[in-house]
C-alpha cells in the first residue's frame, strides 16, 4: 500500500476511488486443486486476456511458483508477453496461443519461442512448409480440432484432409491436440459426450501426443473428460465452474469504491441520469467513484448491491460513468461517510453473482475491469 | 503503422487480432464545432474515463492545439495525469476534478496544481480552512451545486448554510459553478428547465463566477444552458449529442476485427457457446479475433453485426471472451480470408448502434474498449 506517485509525496492508495484487490495466495491455491483433481493429467493454465484482468506480471509467476509448466494465451502479443516474463524468471515451461498462425504471425512463432495452435488445415500445412524451410526441423504446435463449438479447429472435412497427407504432421512437432467443450457449465448436455464421442474418434485416427478437452467447468464432467491435459482459466480466478452448486474455487478478487458523498433524501427525489429512481421517503444515498468506465456495467443500473458492515446497500439510479449510487438508509446515520469503502465485489457480492445481476456471466465482469483501480496484490 | 514489437522483428500491426483507429482531426474538429456553438460562452474538454478510453496522452494535446483551455477529469490520478502533460507542453490550462476533494486528496490538490470541483460543504470548510492556513492566499475551486441529479454537489440545505457563512467562499478563489444536467439528452423533458431555474436562482445568490451547466446535450438544448461555460465531453468523440436526429458529430473511432478463421456449414449446426445460435442453411461463418475481453459486450450475442465490403455480416452465436462469430454467406465464397479485417464499429455501424443494440449507450461502448487493440491515432 505504499505506492507513490512518481515524483509526488502522494499516495496513490489514498487517492484512488476504487481499490483492487487480488489475493495471489487463493490463485495459487486454486491452481493446486485443480491441478490435483485432474491428476495424473497434467493441468495448463489460461493466462489470455491479461490473465483475466488480473495482470500477467503478477500472475504466471504465482502459477509457475504453484506447479503450471504449461500456458495458454489468446493472442500473439499476449504469447510474445508470456515467454518473455518466462524467460526472464528462467522458468522453463511452453507457452500457447489459441488464436493461431493467422496470416502475418509466422515471424512471431518463428522468433519468439511461441507456439501456435493451429486452427485450419492452411495453418497446418504453412507450418510444416516453414519446418521444412527450416532444415526439416520439425516446429512446435498443437493442433485445434474443432468438436461442435464452429468457432475455432479443423472441421471434420478438413480432418479428412489432414489424414490423407500423413506428411503434414510428419513435418511437425505436434506436442497437444485439442478441442473446446461449448456446454461444459451444464453438466447434463447432451452436448458434452457428443464432444466427447467426436474428440476420441479424431484422437484415434491421429498421432498419439497430449489430448486436452476440459476447460474449467469441463474438469468437473468427470476424469473421463480430463484425457492428459487440462487447461483451466476461469476457475483459476475464482469464478464457479459448477454453476448451480457450492463454488469449490476460492475467491481471488475484492473490488471496493470509495463514499465520495452522502446525502440525506427527505422529500421524494429522482436519483441520478433520467431519473430513473425515485427515493420516496426520508433516507441516504451515498454517491460511490466507480462507474461503468470502470467495467462496473452499466447494465447494473438499479439492480446491483453493494455491502457494507453487514449489510446489503442496493443500487439505485442508473451507473454513470465514473460514479455510482447506492441507498445506504439500512445503516445508521453516520456509520458511512466519505472516504469510506463499500464492497462491489467478494466475498458477499460475488463475481458470479455480479454477472448474473448485470445480465452477463462473471467472466465478463472480470475482464472487463478497469484500469483505473488502485491495485492490491496479497501474498501469503 | 511502423510499430514494433520492442526488442523484435515482429510489427505489432500485422500480429494484432484488432484494430482501433482514432481520428484526431475529426476530434480537433468536433472541438471547433462545439466551441463555435457555445461561443460567446467558453468551452471547456472533458477527459475523464482516459479521454473516455481513447487516451489523454495523445487526445489533450490535440484539444489544446484545437483551442481548449480548460479540462475536468474525472478523479485525483487522471487530473495529475492531465496536469502534467500540460506542463510538459507548457500549455496554460486548468485541470479540474469532479470527484472533488475526498478525504485522502488534499496533499494532491496542493502540491499538483489540480484544482478539486468542492461537492459538498464539508469540502468547501476543509478548502477554505487550508486556503487560511496557507498565508491566506485563496485557493483555487470549483463549486458544484446539485440541481436534481442527486449524485454530486451541494443539495440546497447545504447550500442556505454555505450562503450564511460568506467568510468561507472569501477565503476561496471560485472560479465556476458548474451544475449537471440529468436528461439533457431529452429536450422535451421539464427537468432541464426545472433544473435551469435552481440553477440559476443558486448563482443569483452566490459571488459571480463564471456559471457551466451544459454537458454534450445540455449545449443543444438552446444559448439560455450554455451560460460562460460548456463541458462537452462525449460529443467530442463522436456520440451523437442529439439522439433521434442526425449526428452533427464527426466519426471519431473505427474498431476492426481480423478474421481468423472461415468455416464453410453444410449440415445444420449450432455455433458457439451454449450453443444458442444454429444454422440452418449451406454458409459461411467467420471467426473474428475479438471478444469481451476487449470491451465488445457480451449483450451483443446473436445482435450485433460487422461491416464489409458494403454488406453488414449479423453476428450469430455469444460474444466469447477473446473470438466472436459472424455470418458471412451474404458475401460470395473467397471474399473474406484469414488475415481479412471487418468493421465493428465506424461509419457503417455506428457507436451509438453498437450501444443501442448491446442495451446500453455508445458511452459505455467507448469507454470499455480494450487494452489488447492495435491503436493507430489518424492526423490530417
Amino acid at each position: 500500500m505504499a505506492d507513490h506517485v512518481p515524483g509526488s509525496k502522494v499516495d496513490v492508495s489514498s487517492i484512488a476511488c476504487g481499490r483492487l484487490t487480488i489475493n495471489l495466495s487463493a490463485l495459487a491455491e486454486n491452481y493446486r486443486l485443480l491441478a490435483a483433481k485432474v491428476a495424473p493429467a497434467a493441468c495448463a493454465a489460461v493466462v489470455k486476456a491479461d490473465a483475466y484482468g488480473l495482470g500477467i506480471e503478477k500472475v504466471v509467476p504465482v502459477l509457475v511458483q504453484a506447479g503450471a509448466r504449461l500456458f495458454f494465451a489468446a493472442l500473439p502479443e499476449e504469447g510474445r508477453k508470456v515467454r518473455r516474463l518466462l524467460d526472464a524468471m528462467g522458468a522453463s515451461a511452453d507457452v500457447y496461443v489459441l488464436a493461431g498462425l493467422v496470416p502475418g504471425t509466422a515471424a512471431l512463432y518463428l522468433d519468439e519461442g511461441v507456439i501456435p495452435v493451429l486452427n485450419d488445415l492452411a495453418q497446418v500445412e504453412n507450418w510444416a512448409r516453414l519446418s521444412t524451410e527450416r532444415n526439416g526441423t520439425p516446429l512446435p504446435c498443437a493442433l485445434h480440432i474443432d468438436s461442435g463449438m464452429n468457432r475455432l479447429g479443423l472441421d471434420s472435412e478438413e480432418l479428412e484432409r489432414l489424414l490423407s497427407q500423413p506428411q503434414l504432421l510428419a513435418a511437425l512437432d505436434l506436442r497437444v491436440i485439442m478441442s473446446h467443450l461449448c456446454s461444459a457449465d451444464e453438466p447434463d448436455n447432451s452436448l458434452n459426450d457428443e464432444q466427447h464421442t467426436l474428440f476420441s474418434r479424431a484422437l484415434s485416427r491421429l498421432p498419439k501426443s497430449a489430448a486436452s478437452l476440459a476447460n474449467s467447468s469441463g474438469i468437473f464432467l468427470g476424469q473421463r473428460f480430463h484425457f492428459d491435459l487440462a487447461r483451466p482459466g476461469i476457475a483459476l480466478y475464482g469464478c464457479n465452474p459448477t454453476p448451480g452448486k457450492p463454488n469449490p474455487m476460492h475467491q481471488v478478487v475484492t473490488l471496493e469504491g470509495k463514499i465520495l458523498q452522502v446525502r440525506g433524501i427527505d422529500a421524494p427525489q429522482s436519483v441520478g441520469y433520467g431519473a430513473t429512481y425515485r427515493v420516496t421517503g426520508p433516507g441516504r444515498i451515498a454517491t460511490v467513484g466507480v462507474g461503468y468506465a470502470d467495467g462496473y456495467l452499466r447494465s447494473l443500473s438499479n439492480k446491483g448491491r453493494a455491502f457494507a458492515q453487514g449489510v446489503a446497500l442496493p443500487l439505485v439510479g442508473r451507473v454513470s460513468m465514473d460514479l455510482t449510487t447506492f441507498d445506504i438508509s439500512a445503516l445508521a446515520e453516520g456509520s458511512l461517510k466519505p472516504g469510506d469503502w463499500v464492497e462491489l465485489i467478494g466475498e458477499n457480492v460475488t463475481l458470479d453473482e455480479v454477472g448474473h445481476t448485470a445480465g452477463t456471466i462473471g467472466y465478463e465482469i472480470l475482464t472487463d475491469l478497469g484500469r483505473r483501480y488502485h491495485r492490491v496484490y496479497e501474498d501469503a
